[in-house]
């Protein structure tokens, strides 16, 4: 099996998560419109993931120009239009001003060079991503205990990463340490990353799960059958209030009411330290389609209104921890990640 | 339209909710095994529903004996049958009981009278069950602000009763004495209750309504977008623990962290005065092709294992009141539904 992203011979190549688990089908990207268009319908997603895309998609507009062309204003349409994808994603803006610093310190270097060092700068980002969820795994494989039972919610895998994943990381890298884990899916309606990638990606790595539509969640905590949850991010104010995947905000509320660990896995990319907290984290509303259908057939009344924010955010004071890789970070998170903040 | 259940010719004729919203079929029940396997199959599903299609199912089963029958031996079975069908609504084994209890009385008739007196009973619990929703509809109103907007979990409305609803009959009775209120319909996960059927009902009785994923209502009510949420009811102890459709536990729990009301609506045979608490309330689990599944399609890996409890128990310490035929139950519920048992 070919990685979640991959750049080869100047393209952009995807598993298309559209399609999985039954079909395994690689979608290559050509045009920076195409790796934004991959994004935006997601083909590819996960927030450090969505980083990694959007930095190959710079490397690949940027591949694309003539001599002839204005740098500076082709760089920023190819940077704009990147950035126009997803708003809640903080790794996506994250990744966008890493190419845009190593496009102005490069801007010198003849044409060839520079776009050999946007590529080489893409292409770092994504080993970077893969090395850094190991070391989220190992730093968060002590809380996970032998015969834990782990929740978790939405894909936060090798698939929403470069490989290996946040909060997939920590389980497996339990696992690889000869836990016995059970894993609780959350089906994460309406696009069914768990049911369709979290299940697929424990299948392959072998580790025991269990599917659950995410309105069961709740009742199993209250029969005492989760030890604790773990869950990836999408950006994380400076005071720890995490936007995720909806319905993560619900399983945090869960977790405090049944007194069960809550715990946050993400890269420090995935921090906005412009944000004091989460009230300025935009919230994406995505297509009707999505609630809808599933499977592209129509599941509600034709006439049908429905709502679908894509994102909620999880107030800090549900969270037991944030897992990075740099460590284990607890409350009062403000302290803890501005000595983070100055370590990174 | 066709009632959701109909006495017709000597037969059970049930609208097949398992096709709607976008196809409109009648199921036509002519033995006791048929109302049976309806009833297994969801064809026919919520409580009050459940309980007059069984007591229509013991009225089909003696209308089939022969003179010659064993009446006692063969009614036991046919009564044993229905019970196997659905464990945790209560409302399933009132109505059972009540037949048993005029089949014992009028065992001395003349079997044609015996017969008629059994279908004329349950015709009276199809009755009792539309008049009985209307009280709680205009008990329940009250609680219903002008311009609230209203959550609701799976189907509690015409289709899970003989006609009106319980937790729709409430919205409804609101709507209908003039206020301004937009319900938000969990979807339902896995079998898809309230974005087929409650949105459908809602559709075609004009109130304007929005479909979400169940793992969006804690965010919304976090927004400040909820004003209340009222359910339905499975089975509730004496206590006022509720069990119902699965995911209502998680409702009212998040209701609890946004200080919003939930209300329970339901007939007082939904209450099983002989349980002290939830705890001894049994939840059935339903097959894995209702998780693994969504319109007969695969959505998760083709090994995938699943959970499928379809019910839960939400603690009476979440729940604001009670609203039943007989009035509105407060805390503490326990002495409040000692005094309406007194009353009913």
């Amino acid at each position: 099996m070919k990685p979640t992203i991959e750049w080869a011979d100047g393209k952009v190549v995807m598993i298309d998560q559209r399609r999985l688990p039954l079909e395994e089908v690689y979608v290559e990207c050509g045009t920076v419109e195409e790796v934004a268009r991959a994004i935006e319908t997601m083909v590819i997603r996960g927030a450090p993931a969505i980083g990694v895309a959007a930095a190959m998609g710079v490397a690949l507009g940027v591949s694309a120009l003539k001599p002839s062309a204005d740098l500076t204003t082709e760089f920023s349409k190819i940077v704009k239009r990147l950035e126009r994808t997803r708003p809640t994603a903080r790794n996506l803006f994250w990744a966008l001003e890493r190419m845009d610093r190593v496009f102005r310190e490069s801007r010198p270097l003849p044409l060839a060079d520079l776009k050999a060092r946007l590529v080489e700068e893409a292409l770092e980002i994504e080993r970077e991503d893969e090395a850094i969820c190991r070391r989220i795994g190992t730093n968060g494989a002590d809380l996970v205990k032998d015969g834990d039972s782990v929740l978790t919610h939405c894909n936060a895998g090798g698939l929403a990463t470069a490989g290996y994943g946040t909060a997939v990381g920590v389980i497996r890298s339990a696992w690889e340490a000869g836990k016995k884990v059970r894993v609780l899916v959350d089906e994460t309606r309406p696009f069914l990353q768990g049911a369709r990638l979290t299940a697929w990606e424990l299948e392959k790595i072998g580790v025991p799960y269990r599917v659950i539509a995410d309105n069961m969640a709740g009742w199993l905590m209250q029969r005492g059958e989760v030890s604790l949850a773990v869950v990836g991010a999408d950006r994380i104010a400076r005071n720890g209030d995490t936007a995720n995947k909806i319905g993560t905000y619900t399983v945090a509320v869960l977790c405090r009411e049944n007194a069960i660990p809550f715990y946050v896995a993400a890269p420090i990319s995935t921090f906005d330290f412009s944000l004091s907290d989460g009230s300025g984290i935009p919230i994406e509303e995505r297509p009707a389609a999505e609630v809808r259908e599933v499977n592209g057939r129509l599941i509600v009344p034709p006439a049908a209104a429905v709502r679908n924010p894509a994102f909620d955010v999880t107030p800090a004071r549900f969270i037991t921890a944030i897992v990075t890789e740099e460590g284990i970070v607890r409350p009062p998170f403000e302290r803890s990640l501005d000595a983070l903040r100055g370590r990174s």
